[in-house]
């Protein structure tokens, strides 16, 4: 299922950035950071903080969702030309193990990209030193939207 | 689809609300509340604030998730037993329009209550004094588990 | 989250009953019949027969997807104008009990109607007499598009 | 997320195909079979044939559900102890492009191997010649049960 794509617009990894920057709830509360960014790939990291966990010490499943729904979006985005952004339609999330490490990892990728609707997928990790843990995984369809 | 349950434990409306104070996430940086607890349905509110608007102004869509998981999850609770508690195998969310509003509200339901998983649906909403429009639609399965 | 929707082409049933017999899957193979045609709801009724069971005598699960997905799809179409039809973009199904009865009853209905995309539910039971047990339940999103 | 697995049961590929065989809709309706039965991994092939067409000439969409149902299905259960089979809890379907060709082909495999619930993923195709193109994509959750 891994694919080569190429992006229709140069700027596609400065434009996740920006975006990523732009919301407050990635950002500020979660600490979000795109560590990999490819045409039809986005990978995204949220350091482990106690707000964001369980009574039980491991990570909230909200969060898994949160990362991966990013990623997810972030990866049909820098397939799309300059102007445009998406909207998640609907999203699907499977949750493997407890969320138990120092960073929540999530893996975006782009299964079809389409004209308005695309497919993607997004594996999450849990992550404790250079060891990762399958946490949860995210099926999506996302919609491309001309930005206002 | 709305039925009748009845709780196998009496003090399910407090372990609810216990439960929704000992989650940093959702009473730290959500200000959740749980506004209606019965067997087999709860409702959850949060108050719209800046940390949680997307840059259009509209509530990120990560917020519809975390309040219908919630309150489906806490619907299944509602009718097991004392010392269990339950977990999110999956859950599937549709977007339905932008969240606009000063409270987000979640109704969550159980569908079928099973020994061992119950399914649960969500309907969220986006609420302007006693107007609301619809955000969000969840369906979740969940899974009982002794409370450790 | 019952509601009340007007279609935009009067002859909306006869399309779903043309369409329905139009597909030799439904028509032929499960003998599917439209059982109850309003703007945003459609009733989809299987007779239970040999070749649709499994080994232990219940009705296979794909079944229930087959029926439900098309009340759900023929749901959204009610509200379509003359000339459109729609295509499933995605669905999901819990299964909630083994489907054991003389006929599997689909009830699908619009949850939210757009222009493009629409979210619909539908719920399905095994039917024996006039007793009906849940069998399964499914969302989903359909996308409106031009019939050529 | 390609993963090496082993089975518990020496007659996990016998058990496949006996339980395909069992089942008319699979095996009589679509003349399905296992192409390729691995620990963690099985795929399934069904012929297009006039029954199981659209008016428009495509592969109707439920026939995708029920290969790759059935193709995860039996993913999760070579990895299952002798005496034991799988049900479906729930899955999830996207549709990708119309499913023409002169083969279905569905591809199952295992993401996680848990005691009492597996998390399964397929990829579907319409194969013509040697060539496949992608159909849909399917994510579910299976359950363990004993055999009566």
């Amino acid at each position: 299922m891994s694919k080569s794509f190429t992006s229709k617009f140069n700027g596609y990894a400065e434009r996740v950035r920006r975006s990523l920057r732009d919301q407050p709830f990635m950002d500020k509360m979660l600490r979000a950071e795109a560590t990999r960014i490819e045409p039809g790939f986005v990978e995204i990291s949220v350091p482990v903080h106690q707000d964001i966990l369980q009574p039980h010490g491991n990570v909230h499943g909200i969060i898994a969702s949160a990362v991966a729904d990013s990623a997810a979006g972030y990866a049909a985005q820098t397939l799309l030309p300059e102007g445009y952004d998406v909207v998640t339609v609907e999203y699907k999330i499977n949750y493997m193990a407890p969320g138990i490490g120092e960073r929540i990892i999530a893996v975006g990728q782009v299964i079809r990209a389409g004209r308005t609707l695309s497919i993607c997928s997004a594996d999450i990790y849990a992550e404790s030193g250079s060891e990762r843990t399958a946490f949860a995984h995210l099926v999506t369809t996302m919609m491309a939207v001309e930005d206002k």
